[in-house]
């Protein structure tokens, strides 16, 4: 299927009743933004009843989505979040059908709309939808049927919440109380749909203090309206944090003007054993992946025990799990069932 | 896996004994022609059951086809239709491998009768063979293991029967009685496979009056021998008709001069509602998709209350599963392992 | 996903406790060598039991591996046997992810055990690992997580332990004992990691002889210490035999200089019906397919009772479902679970 590509609506402030329905429960969920910490809470909450209490322990296979078709919807290629969600998916027992639509591709010329339509004309209830431009699955949302639920797995520079909650389940799981972290977000958190997410769901948990760290030129000038603190050097940045977050560095963007090389970069923000000496004893290391070893981060630091990367990928899974579960309200319906 | 073309047996009069077993059940479904009113109407009555009463009401997951392996093998892309065969299969429990094979390529230089003994030795159930020749669905049924049954899901020119089944679905659920219908088939009737399975469908059914409207040079000169009316012109063909199909412009076609423009086609032949207008007040309009806006249709035709075009994708599913069901010989024999 | 190559290990002699857990049960499945013959016998038996007596009348869906998720981890295409894995994995319960990873890309960088942390921490129990480097599903298996286990579904030159297994399931099956068995492999040895793992097969399962036939250049100098016997022609080679093995014939190698053009090879290592009544009256013929007509083998042979090509994809199923529910200890737990 190939899709005319649309004019869609700027990503601008959405209200809450976008994303939940009439009794507040969550319909969507397309930005952390506007959301309330009750609702993250209940999010990781429900993440935390899958993911078990030991590492690898997640849930065995759960009949809590059978009949439900799930739709990866991904305008942009992506295997490990496409992947990750399938498995969610999968684990709760729903069908899932991969579309691959290149916005380039017009073969065919149907519509977005029409293409929408088309599948929700085949009994599906989810789509999980990636896009390069921002708005894009606020747009799919604001048209999809009633029984449609919308989840981004990341538009434009926009948002991705779902990775911004697994980041936040880590956080909690290794860190308890958000009130009294120190968490740096450390990149080019101009480009960053998750520095995005995670800035908001960080100030949604209530965190201490939030820091950001990159080049001048890779941070937006208003960036500060939001509560963060800004920082142009690791020395200064990384000092007493609790948690250090890594952005992954967008090679391509090396080609313009904003971004140093390689070699400057990581001499500039690598994270290496040296600096993460700066941080707090226990200081936890994140990255959303795949890292660039030698690049945005060291070896020793990435394969350290301070390192909790594979362990993002893990609670990616619950995380999914729980807004997949949450969004078509099945927990309470499909416990009956079973 | 790819295979080296073969010559294929001309798509003539296929011999009801070729789809039907020695009880006179469905073994393969090929085409509409020379199937019985009884079991067109046993293929409708079981999608019936399906489809549930009420839109988007089909049956919840069931246990129809557990333990059996569905093969998609599709000699020419279709995202839409596989995905619909796929959906309908995975819906009873069956398992789903997808083939895409390239007739061009010769990669391995398999043979298509060795390629297809191996996937019977696989343990596979069924074939669903879309491919871009007149009788190959046909072709590969005369040589098929006696447990795989074959499903037709668009040959060439010839024969497309689920999409002509799925619109007989269409119109008696909002029709009813075919012996009092009018109905009118616009287009390129000469190369649509979907017409030339429609009309062998109405025809069964014992539909009232079947005419076909487009230009000369898109109309075989030999098809009144199948009882239907001719027409060059909307204005004359759509007058006082309760059913109205527009067939896809296969833009491909413009190349060569058998077509006009689109402008000039949808000028000619297009539906907008002035001319739904000649049709019954109360006239229905389908379209097997996906639509080319502005070019067979105009938008507010296809998106009013009287195009039952995202019906049809819905009713696609319940019908898909009707004749995997029947054909599989497993409405029965899995009632009881249930 | 796409990963840098990684230097490989060679393909030495593997200690057994690469392939084995404390208790001697099978982890990995990378070769034959080194396996005793209890092992390979409980493997047969094992796909027996899957089986069933009769053709085609393999078990129906089992929850054997329910909750389990299977990556088929293809760095070489292969549409055949990637499938047959998918459809073993799925009869018994499992989940199936396919990647698809061009080892030639670097497109994201990550390097290949990043990349299997990674699918790792996504709960995945099994990596079926296909690679056109000899060692690589070994260097795998070395750094996989401990409740990960790994198939080797063929790496380079070295070994495809399955493929060799469905073969002995095959001999047994129509043979029984293989002490009183004569066994003719032909065609291009030197290159054949299907060979390599027949010879260990029916070595450690005691065969009486084995012989290799084909051109000197295509035959290694040293295979005769694994105690089989070189013949160079087809006229002494295949006399008396009970058994003949064709191999593929990789036309890429044509291109050099190690083989004579399709024609001559047929004329000196085809297999055709003059040739095969040089073996004894009842000898069965196999091959792993896809087979090449009229380069490796007549038509009228490989069409012959005698052949067992398409038999051998069909225990290729039952041999998968063993080794895979073997490596993953589950015969046992499931059992209670159902």
């Amino acid at each position: 299927m190939s899709v005319v590509p649309v004019e869609l609506a700027p990503p601008g402030p959405l209200p809450a009743s976008t994303q939940l329905n009439a009794q507040g429960r969550l319909r969507h969920f397309l930005t952390i933004e506007g959301l309330s910490r009750e609702l993250l809470t209940e999010i990781l909450d429900t993440a935390e009843s899958f993911a078990g209490s030991a590492q690898g322990s997640l849930v065995k296979k759960v009949p809590l989505l059978r009949g439900k078709t799930i739709v990866n919807l991904f305008f942009e290629a992506s295997t490990r979040t496409r992947t990750t969600f399938e498995l969610a998916a999968k684990r709760m027992s729903a069908d899932v059908m991969n579309f691959n639509i290149n916005t380039a591709s017009t073969t065919k010329g149907e519509t977005l709309l029409d293409t929408l339509r088309t599948l929700e004309a085949m009994y599906t209830d989810m789509f999980i939808v990636r896009h390069n431009e921002s708005g894009a699955a606020q747009f799919i949302a604001h048209h999809v049927a009633p029984h449609v639920s919308v989840i981004n797995a990341g538009d434009g520079r926009h948002a991705h919440p779902t990775q911004a909650m697994l980041d936040m389940f880590t956080i909690r799981r290794h860190k308890q109380e958000f009130g009294k972290l120190r968490v740096a977000i450390v990149g080019d958190i101009m480009h960053s749909r998750v520095a995005r997410s995670q800035i908001h769901a960080l100030n949604t948990l209530g965190t201490g203090e939030i820091r950001v760290i990159g080049p001048q030129t890779l941070i937006p000038t208003d960036i500060e309206q939001l509560g963060v603190h800004v920082y142009q050097d690791m020395q200064h940045g990384l000092r007493d944090v609790d948690v250090i977050i890594m952005l992954r560095l967008q090679k391509e963007r090396m080609q313009g003007a904003l971004l140093p090389s390689e070699h400057e970069y990581y001499h500039l923000y690598g994270l290496n054993s040296e600096r993460l000496a700066l941080a707090r004893n226990d200081a936890i290391v994140m990255h959303p992946g795949p890292i660039n070893r030698g690049v945005e981060i060291s070896s020793d630091v990435a394969d350290s025990p301070r390192s909790l990367i594979l362990q993002q990928v893990t609670y990616g899974l619950a995380i999914r799990m729980a807004v997949m579960s949450l969004t078509l309200g099945s927990t309470q319906s499909a416990e009956k069932e079973t």
